[in-house]
Parts: C-alpha cells; sequence; structure tokens
C-alpha cells in the first residue's frame, strides 16, 4: 500500500543534456578525434565536434520546473555558455 | 549547373554517436558533478552520469554503410566496449 498522495505528476522526472561547443569554437579534441580516425583507414570523415552527454535524475515531478530547474544548473555548473551551448529533454523517469 | 551525377542518396550522412558508462560501472566524474550540484543548492538530484557526445560528418551517401562505418569507428576508437555502450543516430547531413 502508497502512501504517497497521487498528487498529477507522480512521477519524478529525468534530464538528458547535451552540451556543445558552440559554432566557430575551435574543437581541439574533435581534430584530434578526426585524425585518429584518418590514421585508422577512415576516409572522408570530416566536422568531428565532441560534447558532453549528462544524465540525471531530479526530485522534481513538475516538467516546467524541472525544465527551469535544469537550466539554471547548464548556467551554473554544467556548461561554459561563453562558449557552450546546451540542450535540455526532459521526460518522466 | 551541378556535373554531380543524381543516383540515389546523394547527400552526405551525419552521425550522431552517445558514449555512455554501462550500467553498474562507476562513474567518478558523475558524481563528482552530483556533488557540486548539491553544494550549489540543487537538492534532490541523483543518478547523475557523464558520457561523450560526438557528431561527425561521413562522406558515405548510403544510410546502411555509414551505420556500419560509425559502428566500427565506435568499436575501435570511440568507445572503450569493455565500460562502455555506444548508440549511434545516422541523418543526411
Amino acid at each position: 500500500m502508497s502512501i504517497r498522495p497521487a498528487i498529477g505528476g507522480e512521477n519524478e522526472m529525468k534530464a538528458k543534456i547535451h552540451v556543445t561547443l558552440k559554432q566557430g569554437v575551435l574543437d581541439p579534441q574533435g581534430k584530434a578525434v578526426e585524425n585518429a580516425l584518418s590514421a585508422l583507414g577512415f576516409g572522408g570523415v570530416s566536422g568531428v565536434r565532441q560534447g558532453k552527454y549528462i544524465e540525471l535524475e531530479l526530485g522534481e515531478t513538475d516538467p516546467e520546473k524541472a525544465q527551469s530547474q535544469v537550466e539554471e544548473m547548464c548556467r551554473k555548473l554544467l556548461a561554459n555558455t561563453v562558449i557552450e551551448d546546451y540542450a535540455i529533454d526532459i521526460a518522466e523517469g
């Protein structure tokens, strides 16, 4: 028997976050991957960009609150907004 | 006027690759992010996992060939398949 009240949006939210370098910002890590792929014999590969992918679970059950909370996390910690963009995808966990 | 022959699948393919730690593998980087978020006052955050996100352009125009080429790149270079999983998303560039 559950004692948790059945209010709307009962499920906790999960966030998937992509942090990528802004266009025009040099990506030495991506360039290194590109060179390594070429050295391994994979021809025709270009435009390699490497970013971060972060998954996390939130105590929040309201999707809108979850979204704004994660945006704040990105601005304050997860992304360097001078050179990086972030994209957030919120879903029920 | 284009002199490129109009054979099917004319557009080059773009790959989006997620490399994530397998379940059960400890993620100290994710744990550090979790602790930092908690220190910044974001409560209720758990299960933080950090992975890599790679975008690249292929010379290949056939989606199936592109997929198998990128799988080989993941096995040989981009992912450590002992501890990491990879997911590939191929689309026209």
